[in-house]
């Protein structure tokens, strides 16, 4: 039995557990998850239903089968004609594989217009997602994910690394032209891409947590790098807050050294059996004590696999008993609007007795 | 008033045309086209509800507040916190800027997990897809859109036209490494990163037309090469098949001279007043003629605007009425399994009087 079928057949015993009657997985990680599959979402209907028993049903545009096939342990291939109309296939698939009563989990980034597909050929019936069951699943990580993390971890590294050492040549130029030197700076050392836009967010751009624009990067301007890569489809992401040259504004050097305390005592509160909220707590109360709770307007962290937010969350709520092998971002940030944002961001890996960093570059602001 | 209200007043006349409540738009090509807001999806909500009448209403994460507010003519926009529960605001924005009945219009991008949320909200009403509405608006590119989608052309021309220079240099490297390369190469000329996993495909994977692999490139291969980049946010898209050294498989200079001849009577049909259909008609009967019909296995072409694929598509069925300004790919393929595949694409804008290439690399198989 392939990782993938062993993968889906756990997948299904959790939705007998939760008396759902289908899975229904769209182009995306828990396609990827499951059956191997790594087509990207498109208007085209591509999925695959998962029933609680048997064996799952693809339904995909006929472009796209031979690839499909060569991909998957999954026998039940089929295909529809490109410019046809996909309903009576999935139609027929349903028929055959889905029951007619229990809940119909739809895959969390499935798009809407196969979402009113899919309902219009099941009907009324309860829907929910499919992450529920498999969220969990696909938390902890096995041997092969962790070794991917890790490498993609490390190009990520070696990127922030050597960004610091050309300081001198990155005054000067946009946001904008940065993220695309960060692009490229990944490609060369053996990333796959981007695994997000790379964020670029200097002096008081920074303040917002998911700027992106072309603002020049001037001497003593704080500058939050956020980015990530891929290696065999699993990402990295990793933020570091540093001044390329000259001397910050006031107060930046207290607020990163708060930063700075509030992701260590995070990191050091990851420990199997633990809850998520514990390690959120563990940085929000840093913060809070040294006055800056309100500006730290984010969750300490997300889960990251396949897709770079995924479960576990790391946030004020979250009660989520940590295990072995859970990966997940630890990054606290401090935003003051109209100033200036701080943002230290690593990915660690939960070990039977703590936890591994997959990110080391220096997390010091002056570079 | 902006380019961004003026296009929204125009939706909502379609909307209260087609007899819609309100349009739900989600991060993505509407939003951006509506709003200026270039968010990106995640597993927080952020919406823009935007009813028949009166003003659009945005529900976005706390942490993307400033950035949206600043992007944006909209007034409106209300922010829930970071790990709370967005529904109450959602809730709120929808009693205060929807009609009771009437069609709830989903973006066609729209997360599942997002769609589930909305109409928890709204309740048991009809839906639809906001792209009923928008789609005719967007499919019309104004100048400033038509000079983004010539230069990322040229962006892309530029890089096609080199890795022809350097076909030397490409022998006996991999699939996957070639579409790093052109990553590299679209980021170095100036390109928005690449507009969709760039397609390296070669020898027998050539007739898989979405493929994605790591073969080792060899002389005689025949490889199909199909990319693109952005700029300004709209993308390019081209495609060539060519052999970098060494001679091609039997059939192969056939085939080539098959689907060249088709692309030139499809793009030669190209007129305002025509229905896209006899633009597919045009190139699916030179393949026919030439006794590879069956091997053609997709539509001709797709429109390209903020979204790689959008309306208006050409295919067989398609009786959208062309206008100058409409753009699309006219890109024919043949396929043949196990040997190779040929497709030849470019971009074309509908003129006054027929229609503009937005793509001029060479078009010959021998680089």
């Amino acid at each position: 039995m392939t990782v993938h079928e062993r993968r889906t057949r756990d997948c299904q015993a959790r939705l007998r557990d939760a008396g759902a009657a289908v899975a229904v997985l769209a182009p995306g990680a828990n396609l990827r998850y499951l059956t191997g599959v790594t087509e990207t979402p498109s208007e085209r209907l591509c999925c695959c239903l998962l029933p609680s028993d048997g064996d799952p049903v693809f339904v995909v545009p006929d472009l796209s089968g031979a690839q499909v096939r060569e991909a998957t342990w999954v026998s039940d291939v089929r295909t529809w004609r490109d410019a046809a109309d996909p309903t009576a296939t999935l139609e027929d698939a349903v028929d055959d594989c889905v029951a007619d009563t229990g809940e119909v989990l739809l895959d969390g980034t499935m798009w809407a217009r196969h979402v009113l597909a899919v309902q219009s050929v099941v009907g009324d019936r309860p829907f929910g997602l499919v992450e529920t069951a498999l969220g969990p699943l696909r938390a902890r990580k096995d041997a092969a994910e962790l070794d991917a993390l890790r490498r993609a971890g490390a190009v990520t590294d070696e990127v922030m690394t050597g960004l610091f050492a050309d300081a001198d040549s990155l005054l000067g130029r946009s946001e904008a032209e940065l993220a695309r030197e960060v692009e490229r700076r990944l490609v060369d050392a053996g990333g796959e891409g981007v695994s997000f836009e790379p964020i670029v967010a200097a002096g008081p751009n920074g303040a917002k947590p998911h700027h992106h624009g072309d603002r020049t990067v001037e001497r003593g301007d704080p500058v939050v790098l956020d980015f990530g890569t891929r290696v065999d489809g699993y990402p990295s992401d990793t933020t570091r807050t540093v001044v390329l040259g000259g001397d910050p504004p006031a107060e930046f050097e207290t607020v990163h050294d708060v930063v700075l305390s509030a992701q260590a005592a995070a990191v050091e509160a990851v420990d199997p059996g633990v809850e998520a909220r514990t390690v959120d707590r563990a940085a929000r109360e840093v913060i809070e004590a040294a006055g800056y709770g309100d500006a730290f307007v984010h969750r300490t962290g997300h889960g990251v696999g396949l897709e770079v937010h995924e479960a576990p969350y790391v946030s004020a709520d979250s009660t989520t008993t940590l295990e072995p092998g859970m990966v997940f971002s630890v990054e606290p940030g401090v935003y003051l609007e109209g100033r200036f944002g701080v943002r230290i961001e690593d990915l660690v890996v939960v070990t039977d007795d703590g936890c591994e960093r997959l990110n080391d570059a220096p997390r010091g602001w002056r570079v």
